[in-house]
Formats: C-alpha cells, structure tokens, sequence
C-alpha cells in the first residue's frame, strides 16, 4: 500500500498558500519552482485539489491558486484525499458466501467482521489526517521559514 | 491507496486455521476450497504468512498450514503487514528542502509536519487493526457458521 508523491507535493502546497497575503493568486510555475517540482504533474495535483474544493483556480494571463477556504477549515484529510481520492483501501469481496465453506445469505446478514475491522482501521487514519489542519500545519513551520514566506510570498503572488 | 486482495484471503484463512482442532493441518486445497479461491494465488498469500510467523507450513505429502501461534497472540495487524509489507505508505521526498523556497539544513533537523502528521495517521490505523485479534474476529462469526466449521474441519485437516 502506497500514496502517492501528490500527497507531499499537495500539502506543502497548501501550506504555501495559506502564507500568501489574502486575496493573493500564486501562479502554478512560481508554486512548481518553490519546491522545485515538474510543473506539469503538479498541475495533475493542484487540478485535483481545485475539483476537491481545496484549492480555487482562476485561469487566463493573471491566473493563478489560492486556498478556497481558510487555511483553518481544510483539513489535512481534505488533502490527502482531494489527491488519493475517497475510496475505502479495502474492498471486500465477500469471500465468506463462496467454496465449499459458504455461509448463508442469512449468515451474512450482519457485515463480515472482516470488512468492519478493516472499515475501523480505514477511519482511524481518517481521523487521525482530519485532526491536524493546514493552519496547524503551518504554525509548526519553523519561525524562520515563516518569515522568509512573508517576505517572498507578496512578491511572487499577485 | 488499495489493499491487495490477499489482505481479505489471508484473515479469513487465519480465522478458519484458528478453528482447526489443535494440531491439526489443513491442506492449501482444501482452504481454496474452503473460500472457493484460486489455489496458485492463495498460495502466495499463504507463503508470505509463513514466512511472517503468522502461519507455520509443513511440506511433502502430509503437509499443510496451520496457525504459528494461538489465534489470541496473532492481531489483524500481523495478517495486513504479513500480506502487504511493513512500508509505511507515505515516503517524505523532503520537497522542503528544494527549489527556489528552500529550507536549510539548520530549518529541517525537525521532522517535516507533513511526515509527521502522515505518519501519525499510519500508527492510528496500524493500532486499530493490533487492536483485534484473530480469536476475537473467530467469536464474532455466527454461531451457525463456527459450529459448522467444528463439524466438519477435523475431516478436511489432518
């Protein structure tokens, strides 16, 4: 099991963006250069976070993202799942009702303790991801990182 | 993020082992049969069990599998990571430390948040499924279905 690099590259994303003064766009190329990513697979990413409602994008000459909510409201599990979408990673099959071993339909009437275990562990990690927003995120930045972000960001936002 | 189906074989083949009279082995066709699954596939799953020391596997003519340990001491956690490895499913590609916003070295001697909070979310999911052992899931199954399986593995195990 796996998650994909989107998830590192979304997150810091958004924290980037919850540093940018308000009402201010950062255009995809400046977001790419940041963090030195390939900014046409980012682009994959910031377009999953935007149809997520995470991000808000305005296209054309003065395009560019910016959080659509604020950086309080968006949970980590916002992101993570705006980028590896809201699929449970356990599916059960239901193999309890096939074989030679096969329950009965009416054995089956209560979920396979199975698929409940796995359910519990899948929502453990949810909470878990929605416990922590991207403003916590940002507020255990280093103080210098911080910093440096409220000097740069209004020049490369506009 | 998708679990491998093995993950829904390997407990249900863990819970019915667990149901075997003590000693007793059960043939790998007989637990395809059990579930009606693909022997040769199964049979990937039920090696890497064995070698995680959730089963133990006898070869030759009379061989077969049967729980390493008592059902009490196995927790789900142990089939999940014996089926889909131990990897963490975030990998931190440290991205902060790129690109034009670069964090020094002096700014990353703390863990990265977005690691941290990552990998707080995988020991929450982790923990749940420790949280349920394979003789707990063997309790939960209809009464119906546990004293079918009484009845008729000490004739397939051997």
């Amino acid at each position: 099991m796996k998650l994909s690099q989107g998830v590192e590259w979304g997150l810091h994303c958004a924290m980037l963006l919850a540093q940018v003064p308000p009402g201010g766009l950062m255009r995809r190329d400046a977001l790419a250069g940041h963090f030195g990513l390939p900014e046409a697979y980012l682009s994959k990413h910031l377009q999953a976070m935007t149809r997520a409602g995470v991000l808000y994008a305005n296209s054309g000459p003065k395009g560019g993202y910016r959080l659509a909510r604020t950086p309080e409201s968006i949970t980590t599990l916002d992101v993570v799942e705006a980028i590896e979408g809201t699929a449970a990673p356990f599916i059960c099959q239901e193999i309890r009702q096939r074989g030679t071993g096969a329950s009965s339909p009416e054995e089956c009437r209560r979920t396979c303790m199975v698929s409940t275990v796995m359910s519990q562990a899948d929502e453990a990690c949810r909470a878990s991801l929605r416990s922590v927003t991207i403003a916590e995120l940002v507020a255990r930045l280093p103080d210098s990182v911080r910093t440096r972000n409220a000097e740069r960001l209004p020049q490369l936002a506009h």
